[in-house]
């Protein structure tokens, strides 16, 4: 029998987050104020942020301890194993040895977890009573339901219209850890309404989701707003990924020779990149591939500039990618991928040039996925299923040079929420899209003017 | 931080089913065939199963080599974890420990694959090209159409129309597998367009799928029947589960004072209790107990006796107990539970007194499934709501006695395909009912006379 899986303990698993921030070849440039166009002040983030958090953001200290109480739960489906995807490379004829890093292990089904835990937990800590966030395809509000759940407070999740209605059971998987859930744009906020006034029928979008809960939490002094990416902190509580992969490749007497995650707004990809992005630094011979859609292109077709975060112009400005923050994308199906800005971290490490930015359009990542599905038993959602295909790539790459590699990439989800998707796939009702330059070029007339 | 999960490497997997055929203090009475009226011959059966698995299920040899070729693709997700559940004890507030056997975490998001791997297995080593089979909530055609993929070859699954409706994306699934899916009863067979004729809105029965399924099977070559539960060989592949406790018991230094699964077929249950039965005959102090639905009481209301296995006489009639083969049960939502037999190895222990029995209205159960899914994360398939309300009533025995005790459940599946269930209990929809003894006086009028 040959081992498929690569499991670590309890005991093994790591106790500190690694915040890139304390290895960037070029520092992050300052987050502004939206409102002041000023550099935004720990003070104005805290009317919506607990300040520990707040710190993660902006420090540039290299490691950071997982409180206990946060290690407890996540050692509920922690660590993840690190899988040999034997099957797909028969299936594929490839040389190269593919591995996965299984996150769709949560309870919620994806990585989200490893930072809606900690996140509830220093809200919690700072007395905080009430959690408002937005979600993209689900995931991230499933998994903020949990962590609230598991420490007492409430929460409201506002879910971008086009999943919400695809995906009518993540409603349902929130609803039984207790929260509650309303499509964006919703009544309950004035950026929502301010949308549905020019178009009942809008499908939303994750920049308009983040406004409606960023003025959620605004409005109330017992509630404070979570993001699910993007932000410093949130890629760091996703580190624990890649430092669990690095202690798996270890214990195995291997090492990836390219590391590959899909981006959206950054955060899975961070989670298995930084700790390898570290040891590249320091001299690891290691390839970094970021996969994006090509119908929501952020970093590939986007410029590197000052942008607002959020449609309504409530979150702060921060320099990363960006398609323009007026950037509706179409109603394609991997609902997680479709922010119009980047992880500013992500962003900086691909400009010093040390990760590769790849777009594939969907047709080729449901093949992918479902060929996955087929040999690896995982279905895996949308949002995965780039990470697969670039990971498809490399190995096909692999064959025709007919050279060995070892190829990790980061299954950040499964698709159980996700299968009427899968149902378009296989009806014919999926088309690949590009989005187009001359749309890009527009968006950036609107961008803001600080720094 | 205190251990949650308790792992076994895949080298430590356990490398042998357990048959309990070899240690039951009554032999099992021989099957009948439904049309000769006599005991059915290995021939006879060759005709939809293949030689192998007949010869497990007539033997009375006590270990089975897995093939390691099926070890190999459970190796995929197995072994699952045995996880402490403290936060649910916490919740309860009782001096019991309560673990549970983790059986969600397979792809198919049950224990079922346990067996449809070996089945599709042997099925293919025999030259068999296709498989028909019946499923009653899901969990069972995802599991077959899983492994006839994995082994390149073809099913098709008859599901029980009330869950068809309920739960539409166990079809994208089983599609998505590359399987197909019709809904019973079906205009593809006899025994289908027999009841359509009678009721064209009949919400089917497992029995009933059943007769299609292994009709579609017997009138082609090419094709045998697969039973997901119920048949000896069947609960001999769970065994695993069972094997697998004792040896995650056995490194922690502790022990079960209580064992529990919940009983449809039988099928879960006998994979956890049949290795501690085993283990219970030979001296260790322990309880095993089995929770059906108040609904479908099969074991508490029924009788022992001889009956057919499906709705049209076309499965062998077998000794065990039974509501009657013409019960048709209200749609309750634990569509897996709603099985008018049960396993014949698993009746045989309860008439010896080694297993109780115990029936459950499903409000209870569904309130325990949400406590669960709050405490520890996991949302419990509905049918596996039932295993937790038996553990959470044995914890508060505890609590009210004041006694420490070791409590195991098997968690035999998770309940991402199932989240209409949960809809209906949080909308209030749902109602508990309890099957009357005069339907199962007059059922038990149509039992054949064999034996």
């Amino acid at each position: 029998m040959k081992p498929v899986k690569t499991l670590l303990s309890e005991q093994d698993m790591p106790k500190q987050w690694y915040n890139i921030q304390a290895d960037l070849p070029t520092p992050l440039a300052p987050p502004y104020h939206p409102a002041t166009m000023q550099i935004v002040t720990p003070e104005q983030m805290n009317v919506i942020f607990p300040m520990s958090l707040i710190e993660q953001e902006m420090s540039d200290k290299r490691w950071w301890e997982i409180p206990d109480e946060v290690l407890q739960i996540l050692a509920l489906w922690r660590p993840t194993p690190l899988q040999r995807a034997y099957n797909l490379e028969k299936a594929l004829g490839t040389p190269a040895k593919i591995y996965f890093k299984n996150e769709s292990v949560s309870p919620a089904g994806s990585h989200k977890p490893n930072t809606s835990v900690p996140q509830a937990y220093y809200n919690k800590k700072e007395g905080i009573k009430r959690i408002a966030t937005e979600t993209g395809a689900g995931q991230w509000g499933s998994a903020m339901s949990l962590a609230t759940n598991m420490f007492g407070i409430e929460c409201t999740v506002y879910m971008v219209r086009v999943s919400y209605d695809q995906k009518p059971y993540r409603k349902s998987m929130i609803n039984t850890w207790g929260a509650e859930i309303f499509a964006s744009p919703s009544t309950q906020t004035e950026s929502g309404r301010k949308i549905l006034a020019e178009d009942p029928d809008s499908p939303g979008s994750l920049g308009l989701a983040i406004s409606e809960a960023v003025e959620d939490a605004a409005g109330r002094a017992d509630t404070n707003y979570a993001l699910g990416s993007v932000l410093n902190h949130v890629c760091m509580h996703q580190t624990i990924i890649g430092e669990e992969a690095l202690r798996q490749f270890k214990a195995i007497g291997e090492k990836p020779d390219v590391v590959i995650g899909c981006i959206g707004g950054g955060s899975n990809f961070a989670g298995i990149a930084f700790p390898f992005l570290r040891e590249k630094m320091a001299g690891m011979d290691v390839r970094v591939l970021a996969i994006e859609p090509a119908s929501c292109p952020t970093v590939t077709k986007g410029v590197y500039a000052y942008d607002y975060g959020d449609m309504a112009h409530m979150a702060p400005i921060v320099m990363m990618h960006t398609l323009g923050h007026t950037f509706m994308p179409p109603s394609i199906h991997a609902g997680g991928l479709r922010y119009h800005g980047m992880a500013p971290t992500v962003s900086r490490v691909v400009e010093d040039g040390l990760v590769e930015a790849r777009a594939i359009t969907q047709l080729e990542c449901f093949e992918s996925g479902v060929l996955f599905a087929r040999t690896e038993g995982i279905i895996p959602a949308p949002e995965s299923t780039h990470a697969i295909r670039g990971a498809v790539e490399e190995a096909l790459i692999a064959k025709e040079e007919g050279k060995e590699k070892t190829i990790l990439f980061n299954l950040s989800g499964h698709g159980h929420f996700d299968m009427s998707s899968y149902d378009a796939y296989f009806a014919g009702k999926l088309h690949n899209y590009r989005y187009p330059q001359e749309l890009v070029d527009e968006a950036l007339k609107h961008l803001p003017k600080v720094g």
